[in-house]
């Protein structure tokens, strides 16, 4: 057994209550052995968190990772335009290997923000598997699946694909991936696709995940020609078990949130992309009312245009208490609590707790910053005033992936080169 | 003469295109000579800006600076409970020398987000302008006047207070303090007292300052009481001139649009704060395309809770585009405008804009990071990506306040130690 000791700092435990405490971690299983005083004298090695914040690592409970590449191409537009005229053009022209640079400069920029898993949504899904079983996170991976571009052939191809990967690469990089059958919406794919399908996904044991309500334009077609809401249509589907998540929930009404709670089915709350995009405010203090299980997700860089779980949190705040019209709503307890538990819940991951047994996935921040400054409340400052530069370290299944803001798994500056020179060769040829 | 030349980097002019180009300073008149090419020879002295935007300086267009003190004292609250319960019985107990190491603070973050010019409403105003002096920031300073909880003699003085140190004041720092006449607002300062400083305030040539529409329950009283909207009301009042600023302007309606724009009266936009206090979106694009003169501002730290100008443009971006139903709202460029020669045109300072003959106020941001990355966009990234911890340098009045993240004009760490006990000592005075 080898042992690591983060030391000296306070720790941010699951009832949000925060105490001084050390960290002594089992490197091999990757787990938490105990949390208490002056545990370095039992550990291999140490890592400094004095003056320091240690928090679970953040999960990003919805991401498109390789859309980086993308991060400021085209933005203040409306969904339907901003996808149709630049986003899926430029998809059209990924290969392989852009999908790979985009997913490493995301996984940088994860880790360097103190987030340590997520659930992504994209094509290409081996390359992002092999970027993960590097970069060295945590993360539920799967093939989005869009129908109604295609003829039936490549429909069904493209919905085969996204449960062979599944299949695949369900509990790689030695159990820290895990996968999802998910179709990219309730709109974009037919309906008889799903019925093909989500049997399929359901014999293989795996959860579906989905974007659903993002928009009101969404939302109208699916009552019009069905007759119920789009979340009693999933239920139809079987789309709507406790392993299942849906990624933004902004256009949901009180009979849904209903129904989300009595499924135990996660909701991806994305407050960032939600404004950028204008799509709307999600009802986040009455799913939290209800006992929807909700979690907080980035979505791609492109409609962000960052992927720090610490901004997410902070805009989750902000717009729920607009939504509420409250200013007690949706507070800077149930937002770290989103971050980290409920992000981890929601995508049925075991994660986002700090306690013995636990997986060894932290964070660790630097306190000493005027920002920071004073230390009424630790909580709040997680929530409203700290940032993705504040994080010190980041601990992945008890590896250090970044020890004092240096990545350990990724060359920063080659990646970072990479992803700008793939970048600019995909708009040149998207643009032609 | 002494100059200075930043080198190597990309500069944002002030029609929001971005160049590459040198930036001459005569760091004695605080003036920008020139922007060209290889200006390096000509200088006494360089700052590298290689890999680097160089930008306006950031204009924080409504602050209560010394309130760092109170961050993350008190959240999640309505602003009237919020006010009521914790931050008057706070602010009532705070001494000359807690609201000077508060300003520190607050100045010290200022320095380290990259913003070289504030508006300040705050009381003890010699303590905050020598504050302003010694970091080299420059700022409009002034007294806020509340007379509701006050007899008249108290009010009077209260009134009397604020026109004599801003006009003590003004001018002091070699011109970079300038001040205002700052009644809190129109709500709690009674009519006669306007009706008798106002004047007073013009013989003075002294611009007004106040908060106005910053929640519906402010609103309503002037309504029903006067018949006339809130800002019909500072227009009868002799508040609503070219360099008069009000900050929040959260419920407008189209004739209060019309009234500032014609008046030529700033709106500082307090995004942040209108979101955690759950006060509600401010139109800003119906604004912008009414010609309003609006600036952006972080409000004071303990309803945000930082003071990073780069927040704040996000948060003006997003919900600018919330509040339109248009995610083509308030686009970067706009937002970016907002946060330099917005607000110092809206709070009436020379300042905010690079090209020759220009003050000397510069923030030069690191592009070599992963969230910055790739480079389609540089205002994109200055709107949605960049945060306070890229800001590599800042300069004000052609002195460098900041070289490589480290503050010259103040001790990071010594300010840091006060506040926190200061701010220690503080509550628990308050909660005595």
């Amino acid at each position: 057994m080898t042992t690591l000791a983060i030391t000296g700092g306070q720790v941010l435990l699951p009832d949000m209550t925060v105490t001084r405490a050390d960290v002594l971690i089992d490197q091999e299983r990757g787990e938490i052995l105990e949390l208490g005083d002056d545990l370095a004298a039992d550990a291999d090695e140490t890592l400094d968190a004095s003056d320091s914040l240690v928090t679970p690592g953040f999960v990003n409970g919805h991401c498109h990772v390789s859309m980086t590449l993308l991060r400021g191409y085209a933005d203040d537009k409306p969904l339907d335009a901003w996808l149709q005229e630049d986003i899926w053009p430029a998809e059209g022209e990924l290969t392989p290997d852009d999908i790979r640079i985009g997913a490493e400069l995301g996984l940088l920029e994860m880790i360097k923000s103190g987030t340590t898993a997520f659930a992504d949504m994209y094509f290409e899904l081996p390359e992002i598997a092999d970027a993960v079983e590097r970069a060295g996170l945590r993360a539920r991976l799967g093939h989005g699946v869009v129908t109604v571009v295609k003829d039936d052939e490549g429909a069904r191809e493209d919905a085969q694909t996204s449960l062979d990967v599944a299949a695949e690469y369900d509990g790689a990089a030695d159990g820290r991936i895990s996968t999802a059958f998910m179709p990219h919406s309730l709109t974009t794919v037919g309906e008889e696709y799903l019925d093909e399908f989500v049997p399929k996904a359901r014999e293989a044991g795996l959860p579906i995940h989905y974007h659903a309500n993002e928009t009101a334009d969404e939302v109208t077609p699916i009552v019009d020609e069905r007759g119920v809401r789009p979340l009693a249509y999933a239920a139809e589907k079987g789309m709507l078990e406790p392993q299942d998540f849906v990624a933004h929930g902004v256009h949901v009404d009180e009979s849904e949130i209903g129904l989300l709670a009595e499924a135990g089915t996660g909701v991806i709350h994305c407050p960032a992309s939600n404004m950028k995009l204008a799509s709307g405010m999600a009802p986040v203090q009455r799913m939290l009312e209800e006992g929807v299980s909700v979690g907080l997700g980035t979505d791609g860089a492109a409609s962000n245009n960052d992927l720090s779980m610490l901004d997410e949190a902070r805009d989750a705040a902000m717009i729920g208490k607009l939504a509420a019209e409250d200013a007690s709503a949706v507070p800077a307890e149930a937002v770290v609590e989103m971050m980290t538990q409920g992000s981890a819940d929601a995508i049925d991951i075991d994660a986002g707790r700090l306690e013995d047994g636990a997986p060894a996935d932290l964070a660790v921040l630097d306190l000493e910053k005027p920002h920071l400054t004073p230390a009424h409340d630790l909580v709040s400052h997680l929530a409203y005033a700290a940032a993705a530069a504040d994080v010190r370290h980041t601990i992945c299944d008890g590896q250090v992936l970044m020890r004092d803001r240096e990545v350990l798994t990724l060359e920063e500056s080659a990646v970072r080169e990479r992803a700008s020179e793939a970048a600019a060769s995909l708009v040149a040829r998207a643009e032609e």
